[in-house]
């Protein structure tokens, strides 16, 4: 997962993108880049770290110019180092990409390039997907490149680099500095856009937009290719016609609740999961005295649970919001300890109660485990757990941090693996064993056509029901996995 | 104010002060330090930034021993130095002290200590109050200090050195390495203590102890002095008696909720002031659809208020965990826009509603002021908003963060001054007032008497009604208000 | 003035090439870079500052590979950035280029460029070499470049770049990593290439050889390209025929006197020329009681000269190896101080005394004077100046740093700009005239056939006698001229 | 040995102190720092690494005031901390110290210290002085010291605090800044003033008032302590008389050419040994082509021999400048390579030459192995060395670092251990049989009586007739010895 953001307008856009780059900020904090168009120059900063604290007076100096796109990073591929950072540049025809998303077939398009001979600097995905694109554009035309040269290329690019993708680029078209904002055919990671003081902003989250002061006014269609420039409307394209299947765990999880995306406030649509969760809960004729969220994702959801259920709601956890990425490492004895400096339980509110503890999902279930520890050494009388979302039973190949079947916890209590949601009845054998091993007096999930209800409309729904929208094949599959070793693992880093 | 921890165990126990520090981050972010005893040595490192950020495996090398102290700092005075950071250190009798609280009369201690030609390296008020602390213990005594050499010391010291303090001092007496912390006669800054795997753990918030895996044991009385040494029973002196005044405003708005100080938790306290608002409420007889936060404070007592008055609860506003310090600062105009890069609302909460906004108190009033434009650009049909505390009317000489009364909002809307809360019609005058000039449908502060009740013992609730249970004279006043100005403002920072 | 060198062999060879670089630290101080061939991939790190202070054990876990080039750098053109540091890269068909040198055309080439809308990443000259080399590569064919193309290529690119140039490239060729060492037709620029330790090493003076424990093989020859390979002997092949004229300010100046270049060492140059300007003072039949050097380069003309003379030598400065860059600005009434930090005069060797003092050359002459003023103060009898080299006369577009004419100092002193070396009347007057103003008594340039004696090969002595072996039209002297403006001054960096 | 500046004048003088730091920064380049007095304040900034790269505009602003005091650190003793770096301050009277030198007795003083209770930041052996001299003030006198005071305490410290010290105090005497220079009763480590621009520097070495533009006016002498303050004479005062034994190794070896010290220009004192040595060489009745200095040291003395001698003088050896402390670090086996680094020779001037190399001194021996392998590898006819010192015999115990006897290479060729200079078989045998372990062709010591005749009056020779002139009892020696097992070794550094 990553964020991107681009701003054309009249003033420097550099530090605006900077500012909407803060505001993607949960979407990676690994290491970020700006870039803008200056003239015939594309000056470039990368840093380390968070954005914040990363760019100063001097940064924004070097990048002037009325373009800007930027990239915060999260390292789901690629060794954490500075050339790995986006956006990327292109000397021929001389644009600057970033992206959110993952190509699914890295290996043929490094293959494509080699034909060509062109290597590559980094072992970012999007880096092949920039180089294919810049060949296109120059196999049409050696230079004052259209805009019609760019959707051209655009098309033959995405024949060849397979994947959910959510891409900007910042280059110029008809001799214009043009911002280009392409979501895949699927639409499978987020792309909204807006505008406001006289410029315009794209950004993976409408959150982004509200921090520079644009107003949204809406998303880049799945397939669609838009192009902003100072003073014109923007110039709306659909390069590739495709079924619309956002991402529907960026509405559970990874989104910020005050973002909109495909026309639907995510904290909205938390609410709805928390009332569907409510019903799926009040069917086992369950009891209990307090819902309590794990903060921060699962407070919208487990408030409309408890409005639902008219049981009182609580914030039984405080986040400690200064327990990110340390320097002083735990020895693994003191993991444990380690959680409570960054969720500290409420004893008060969990001593003697029978807790309804609310959370967005289970993935590895490793934080979850020690979280349930921490909640049994405050005396609850009993605790039930309730997820808002189905069980997680396949792997990820589009961006989330979570490619391989073999670091789930859910799959390992189910049976069979056909493609579909789970039965009534599996989906109960799966929470009784999964309760048991968690040590848990009760595991509610989200029922797969309760999802359905809430975003009844086309979405990748895949980690849940293993119909993926953009098909994988077993090659592909394969090589995702090998390249997923290398990765830092979320738990080891938040 | 700031943050303080001392550790005293088996093993090498700066590390485990450094995760101690990780939970008190919000305190101070400004810098931080560690010192530690070891054998006749006390090595001491400090650092500019967050705990988590600055310490590393080569630190801990250095700060070897089975003694360890460490503060982190909120700048009130001072000019952001490393050499004003603390933990202290004196040579004679050897002693490393860290503090949290204010002196009030540091300049007469500057002037006792120029008696004796002793000259300060920092702009720090603990540096002049240990001075006088080890003058007085070589006075009585040369070598091999005993602990009734520092009892009497300290009772000589803080004859002279008038204020709110918690301290810790770390020291040898009778030969043994001795971890010492005293509060004040009327308590006014929050100390803790507990013990686990071995160790005693002494903070400013009993979430420190939670993060190192200690138990609360309790606190140290107002006017006590509590020596820690390994493998004895804490010994406890009460050095000068004093009527208990425990700061309320930590309570209200500077201490984490999941920390329990004074024999009550936070969160507790926060509820119980979150239902007699409720109640003050109601008999306005005003109708609101919703309760809204503003987080992360106010969510408890926003969610006892909902509770109280059968309203839904909604997180209206998302705040952005990584909006901290930033070195791209914006220009004035944009202000409004950098809050909503730290607290951005949802629109869907606010629009066409009737909402009730819960805060914790109103100091200066300028974000405030901001977060209700804010608010009103979402179209909500009514504004109403609820401070679970009375009125902020007196600045507070203890170290909270508000040392004049110019900077203060309420005052310049009430009339008389007298001391004590105000009455009921007075106080309906200001909230008039005031939501007059905030753009409120309406202003409901909490009644005095009501927070009496909440916590009906005694505490400082000067800054409320203006009784301060350690005279501050006119003279001092003035040398405050003089140190105030070259403060930076809370509001710059964060 | 850069430095660069580049070495393929049996191991990792980043951190050889880091000691070389170390070596030809001289060249240059501002930043460096070093890439390697690992693979398909081609790491490459760029360090601010000195090359022994930046680079750590983790960079070269970076740079693995059996071929690595890498570059130091004094900032001629460019804005001292990161992004205008050595070696860069080519994506396409993947290779690393660094130089040493000046292109004269720069803005046709970036027109050459344009023309196939190939956009630049920084203000450095070879970046618009590499592209072009690229282009032609490409254009021969499409993948599995030969050894051939790569010499066509080559042909191709310096058809379009004109200038002084050395350059290193590294890249497969015929499947096999390949380090491809280039030298201009004039051979302006010095290369030397060597082996040992079953490795090849290349770099732009011998002394890096020495470093890495490589024996010097010889000279790179003007207009050659050598290729070197892991177990093969070199391929060398002329890509290009012209009349070598190598730099003679190398010798002079800028190289090391323990190196070797154009098969001659330096060391023995300076004292040949010592010994002419030796015969060329006793025509003056001037008396001297001592010769003194300006440390660190006039030191063996001086011994020379002492020697021939029958006068006694003497180290009548210390130059202080700690006042290189330094962050405490002096005000400028303090540059006579500032001098005094890095070039002090032992004040017995001058008091009284007749000193003939001897430097390599007069260029600005802002140094020269005050050093005059600061043996002044010494209480001299007389000061007698001889320089080793003729007057400076005619900018330099190769490479040296003077590239105007109006910043010399000597022509200011000649009426006539006819080519060629001055006549002796010519010289006797500038003599004269220019001892004047600078306070001497007499001043004594070494005469250009004495020069031409030293040196009676082909050489480039176009500072001296106006005669430029690759010829500049104005309009590219204006080009020069005006990026001239942007450069740091080489009197305010040392 | 280290290096310490104090400059007490009109404007704020930290500036001016950094820069007679840089002038001093052969004397050490571990770390350095700078305080200063202002008006009650003495603030202090420690740095890392060398003075030009460490301090900017910022620090300079925190160090206001007319009396500063600086120092640089070579890591005698200590761990290479910020901690030990001096000056140190201590609060009362409020003063600030740095010295060059050894204390003998650190331990005997930190006895004494803790007699009352005194306890020790560092490591730094100046830290129990200073705290000594400030007991003693503040017995004299609560405040308002008066110069006499100081004077008493000086005489009743250094009762106490044994060894070879210059030191600098800034401090307020008679209410007056005053900076106060000391230096021990024999006067072993240099220390001058001297006045200019309306100011007083006292510094190590001349140079240091060479760069800051005061003129030289003479040592602060032996047992005398001078106090200089603003518009007044400087009061001059011996406080202790001892027989003078300035070292003779600071003219041997550690200072720099270019400063007078005791009376002595150091250049011309190495100017006198070499016309010694070649006497002494004389006698030998061998010959040689030319003569070679091991640069940069044994430049004065060489070029005095190769005079002396009637043999030509040659630069044989170039000595890179920026082979300095690197993070390069190179295997065991790259040593040799690691030396041709930092100092190359230049191969014509020693192939099938006898050259005659002249070297300062042997210490340990262990580069000048390597650099006689070095020029071995050249091809000379025959290798003679010699050396414008006697041998070195005897460890230093006042601050050179070579502290211990086992480390020194000539005591292993001496039989007896008589204490005064070899008698002239004596040292012929270990001439000999060094010159024959070393691989040489001839090896020449200076005679101790040459040595004598060069430097007639009294002086430290202990390293080379083992007499000391403030005595070490043998425990004092197994203390130094003890502490010389933390040292990181010169070799690894340099």
């Amino acid at each position: 997962m990553c964020g991107i953001a681009g701003i054309i307008g009249t003033g420097d856009c550099a530090r605006e993108v900077a500012v909407a780059l803060q505001a993607l900020q949960h979407r990676g904090q690994d290491s970020s880049g700006i870039g803008s168009v200056c003239g015939e120059e594309f000056p470039l900063v990368h840093k380390l770290g968070l954005v914040g604290q990363s760019y100063g007076a001097e940064d924004m100096a070097h990048l002037p110019g009325p373009l800007a796109i930027g990239h915060v990073r999260y390292p789901t591929v690629g060794r954490g180092l500075l050339r790995d950072a986006q956006p990327f540049f292109h000397r021929q025809p001389g644009l600057l990409m970033a992206h959110n998303g993952n190509f699914i077939n890295v290996r043929e398009m490094q293959e494509v390039l080699r034909e060509d001979s062109i290597h590559l600097l980094s072992q970012c995905d999007v880096e092949p997907a920039m180089c294919l694109f810049a060949l296109e554009m120059m196999r049409r035309r050696r230079r004052d490149h259209t805009l019609e040269d760019a959707l051209a290329a655009l098309d033959a690019t995405f024949t060849r680099a397979a994947g959910a993708f959510s891409i900007l680029v910042a280059l110029k078209l008809d001799g214009i500095p043009t911002l280009m904002a392409v979501r895949d055919p699927n639409g499978i990671r987020p792309l909204v856009w807006g505008q406001g003081n006289g410029s315009f902003t794209v950004a993976s989250e409408s959150v982004a937009l509200d921090a520079v002061g644009a107003h949204l006014e809406g998303d880049v269609a799945p397939g669609e290719a838009v192009f902003f420039r100072r003073d014109q409307e923007p110039i709306r394209r659909t390069w590739r016609r495709g079924e619309a299947a956002p991402c529907i765990f960026e509405f559970i999880y990874f989104a910020r609740p005050d973002s909109t995306m495909n026309g639907r406030s995510v904290y909205g649509m938390r609410q709805d999961l928390g009332r569907e969760l409510a019903r799926a809960w009040a069917q086992k004729k369950l009891s209990a005295d307090l819902v309590v969220p794990i903060p921060d994702t699962a407070r919208p959801s487990a408030a409309a649970v408890a409005e639902e259920l008219h049981i009182p709601f609580r914030e039984g956890f405080i986040k400690n919001r200064y327990s990110g990425r340390t320097f002083i490492m735990a020895s693994p004895g003191e993991r444990q300890n380690a959680l409570r400096l960054k969720l500290n339980p409420i004893a008060s509110e969990f001593r003697d109660r029978r807790v309804l503890v609310v959370d967005d999902s289970i993935v590895r279930g490793t934080t979850l485990s020690r979280t349930i520890h921490l909640i049994r050494e405050q005396g609850p009388r009993e605790i039930h757990l309730a997820i808002y979302s189905p069980p997680v039973l396949y792997p990820c190949y589009y961006g989330i941090d979570m490619s391989t079947r073999e670091e789930l916890a859910a799959p390992r209590f189910v049976e069979s693996a056909t493609e579909g949601f789970l039965s009534e009845a599996e989906q109960r054998r799966l929470e009784h064993n999964l309760a048991a091993r968690l040590g848990l007096d009760s595991l509610t999930y989200l029922p797969g056509e309760a999802l359905r209800r809430v975003h009844p409309g086309g979405c990748c729904a895949a980690c849940f029901e293993g119909r993926y929208p953009l098909p994988v094949s077993d090659e592909r599959r394969r090589w995702i996995e090998e390249d997923r070793r290398c990765v830092v693992q979320r738990e080891l880093l938040f």
